[in-house]
């Protein structure tokens, strides 16, 4: 059993291609024995912005902090905290903080099947 | 895509054995084609408690609302708002809330293989 808060977890600063403003820590992965699934915390400085890409695994998102907006290939749609997001895979998507405040939220992903 | 808040997700009363007091949402789940993992969203009404139990699936937790107490064969930790739980697979476990103020969290799970 691990109870950790969110803020003890390491912070990274992503460097993606396409990738603006963002900072990950890894809640629930490979070092926590998570071999189906893992849970990732984002904060998205404002005027940042996840990639604009898409990819064989869904997205399941809870959001705790903020508003952002969604870009997918379905349009945009606005979102804030208490939010639930579903990208399905192959979606293409994008995730940005048009606000002046930080947004933070939880993205869960399939575990990598080399993890 | 989904974007939608907790709080329009239908929340039903939990009637397992050894559960009190316990309601659930079914976030992110099968209608929702999310076929890998699924995402649960749980009121723990003061005293309330989920049963102590095992199961050959592991649990990740992001505790919302409230604090708590989690269970498991290494002993009782106590947890709040932030915190994240990782439970592995068969670990006998159960959470309580001791608490006067309602207990939130979400809890994902590996999608049933029947599902």
């Amino acid at each position: 059993m691990k109870v950790q808060s969110i803020e003890s977890h390491a912070q990274v600063e992503m460097t993606l291609e396409g990738v603006r403003g963002v900072k990950m820590r890894m809640l629930i992965g490979p070092d926590d024995g998570a071999h189906n699934f893992h849970m990732r915390h984002f904060e998205v400085a404002p005027a940042g912005n996840t990639p604009h890409h898409s990819h064989d695994y869904e997205h399941e998102v809870l959001v705790l902090k903020g508003t952002g907006v969604v870009v997918s290939d379905q349009g945009e749609r606005s979102f804030e905290a208490g939010d639930v997001i579903f990208i399905s895979a192959n979606e293409r998507h994008q995730i940005m903080n048009r606000s002046g405040e930080p947004l933070e939220f939880v993205c869960l992903i399939p575990a990598p099947r080399d993890s």
